[in-house]
């Protein structure tokens, strides 16, 4: 069934020490190469049944020194994830181990697997699309079980089925138009073809505007949303800060890059991943009133999907505050009159003024009142409609999103022309474009290029 | 067979984002809890056969919600890494994805392992003694080849055989101690059971040496050599660290910390794992001279276990070269005569009379001559005897070690006490202790709390 590979190998498990560690193979070769390294009396891998669990040593075959003892799966194509032979070597996980036993499946007759390229195979050999390929690797960098749902839904094809539907519905059309030029029954075979298309055109477009009003959602679930938590010192930032990263809503994730890690941080409210923006600068320091002018503050700022700009409303506002206030108009912003346990001091038709209304939320941290309330805020603000719904399909990947606006140019393009009274056979060329473009998210009319650089920001091993 | 727990689970896989992690439950109600958790068709996986491989859905049973998609490995007991039932669930490797699956099977029966207590059941359930637990963690941590086939021979029991034949020995011993007083047949039976008694821990003894020989090597191996490369700026420091963190020689290792990670660097010489003492104090500023006053630096240097001290033959030896020389005398200490490959300008002679003449390397790190001497003699260093011996049994374990001298000072007991005229029965007590000493290496007598200590410094899911 699958089509010709060499065999490839690379760890599968993340990087580090850990209990386990795994090398996979995947390619005709897999079960032969595993042979070449696998120890255990006479059994060979390449005579046991699909599916099965084996004990045994991994040995140099050179000079028959042992490498680990290991526990080796055997999965034969076609039902496995790459639709070819998978061999998954288990090891003791350490980083010395696990990279042995790579280097000795590499000498003997594997090729290091590049990134996704496991991915890539499952998809070159059928087994899933492309949106579906994306959906795994949305599953893995998942930062909250809403998010992972969205890469779920999307791995069993439901994004896929809708897409390949509208697409179905276009090439009929296409085709319709097609047997209307070559062979017209009626006089009148311009006008009735052209109603097909505008039709058509609108219909799809209608479905393409559905899916785009789940985009921006389904955007902040996959990626999450940049929040920059400011305010002047002392008026509760850090409380917040702290208490967002309590209660096992804190998501600390390390993203591997050549050199040294970086580590973000997630909090997850209501299932919405806020990804804090700079935390480390608003820990570490309490002058951000003075930073403002910062060019690093301001940058923080702008690219800041949602600001929480918290005031002390024991206190006055300030000049100070009402710089901040400035700084954010163009933000998402919710403000948080913080200290509601003590005494009010500040004005708020001023601040009323200033900001709207909607937006200013009211919280003790300290005693923990209205932090419902602001959590039913930033979900409100970013989860206007179908939130919560379980069988909504989504669109969230950006990739995905700008085909789909494409797309709904093209519609466009189609409708105007005829409207304008182009020729058919000029406005079916941007029937055609919709129908390629949309193709493009489920793989089925792609560029090697994108393929390529698609899967190359997949992680090694997947 | 094996003893009574309950069933425990935790992820096996590192911590991080990968390919593939692994949720590893054990225990009599592994397929149990499995069960209430995984789906696919009307298949239990309490029915399928041991060591055996199954696609399905990890389903959360009280919303039917799907957490993900998974490969379920079953090994049912006695032939598991604990002796019980073992599943492996196999999600796709997200941090969001591996926790909820943890979480559920939490939720559905399970208890959170403690660090290395899948490996402490291997132990309690009899698959493998003490030293063999402690192998399995120094095999997930080996730096290097040798270290890992320390690891490894002693995972295979070597090191365990050597101690249980030597108790057997004392056990024997001792019996027919017991025996002679027991039953004196002859008038001299105490003279007898002295020299019985003398002789037996003479040779114990000798047998004890000849492991403690190799402790200080295998500890090395075990645990890398702290080095610290220093010297004055433009010596060449930058250039040697360079060229032996590149050509595969580099090991970076992440040790996973609770807030943030520490990186350490190995590099891995003949073998022998070096482990880079401040390297990035040492890559960041080339004011080493400046820096020797720093408590930092001495520190630095008080704990290193080599230094490589890097003189530039260019130019003659100047006051900060003297002052580097004397503040790193009471080290083990390789000096690097760099830039060989441009005309001599140091005092050879005057170098001689400050520093043993032995431990001079010449090298042009630039030309890349001289390195091999350099690792040769890094090598010599430490390993005086036994190097790449195969077959030797190695003891690198400081627990190990520390239990072997006092072993080894309880024979002293027993062998000055006889020499002074004690009474066997009182000798008799020291030489049981011998016994008991050496059982604790292999776990054969322990007490519960060395146990708890011991597997708490294991990684979790181990």
């Amino acid at each position: 069934m699958s089509l010709e590979f060499d065999t490839i190998a690379a760890v599968s498990t993340p990087p580090g020490e850990g209990a386990i560690g795994i090398v996979r193979l995947s390619g005709d070769e897999a079960l032969a190469v595993a042979d070449k390294v696998y120890q255990a009396g006479k059994k060979q891998l390449a005579e046991v049944p699909s599916h099965t669990i084996h004990y045994g040593h991994i040995i140099d075959p050179k000079n028959s020194g042992v490498i680990d003892e290991v526990m080796v799966s055997v999965m034969r194509e076609p039902k496995t994830f790459t639709r070819e032979d998978v061999v998954e070597i288990n090891c003791h996980g350490g980083i010395t181990s696990v990279n042995q036993v790579l280097q000795l499946v590499l000498q003997n007759g594997a090729r290091l697997a590049e990134p996704g390229e496991f991915t890539k195979r499952a998809f070159l050999n059928g087994r899933i699309d492309l949106s579906q390929a994306e959906a795994v690797m949305d599953l893995i960098r998942a930062k909250t079980d809403k998010a992972m749902y969205l890469a779920l839904q999307q791995l069993d094809g439901n994004l896929s089925q809708l897409i390949r539907n509208l697409r179905s519905e276009i090439l009929d059309t296409l085709a319709q138009v097609e047997v209307n030029i070559d062979y017209p029954e009626y006089d009148d075979v311009e006008t009735l073809t052209s109603k097909l298309l505008v039709e058509k055109a609108y219909q799809v477009k209608a479905s393409i505007n559905q899916l785009l009003q789940t985009a921006s959602e389904g955007k902040i679930l996959r990626e999450g949303l940049a929040t920059a938590i400011i305010g002047r010192p002392n008026v509760g930032k850090s409380s917040l800060l702290n208490f967002l990263l309590q209660e096992d809503k804190a998501i600390v994730t390390e993203i591997a890059g050549t050199t040294r890690d970086i580590i973000e941080e997630y909090v997850n409210v209501r299932g919405v991943p806020l990804k804090l923006v700079d935390t480390a600068g608003i820990r570490e320091t309490e002058d951000i009133v003075e930073r403002i002018g910062v060019e690093r503050s301001r940058q923080a700022l702008s690219e800041a999907d949602l600001v929480l700009l918290v005031f002390n409303q024991n206190e006055p506002l300030t000049n100070e505050d009402r710089l901040l206030i400035e700084a954010t108009n163009d933000n998402h912003r919710i403000v948080i009159l913080n200290k509601m346990d003590l005494p009010n001091q500040l004005d708020l038709a001023e601040l009323e003024s200033l900001v709207d209304p909607e937006n200013i939320v009211k919280t003790s941290i300290l005693t923990k009142s209205g932090i419902e309330s602001l959590e039913n805020k930033i979900a409100a603000l970013f989860f206007a409609g179908a939130t919560g719904e379980r069988d909504a399909t989504y669109v969230s990947n950006v990739r995905h999103i700008a085909l789909l606006h494409d797309a709904e140019a093209a519609l466009d393009e189609v409708i105007n022309g005829i409207e304008s009274g182009m020729p058919v056979d000029l406005v079916q060329i941007d029937m055609t474009r919709c129908w390629d473009l949309l193709g493009e998210i489920t793989g089925d009319s792609v560029q090697d290029e994108l393929l390529t650089q698609l899967f190359s920001q997949f992680c090694l091993g997947k």
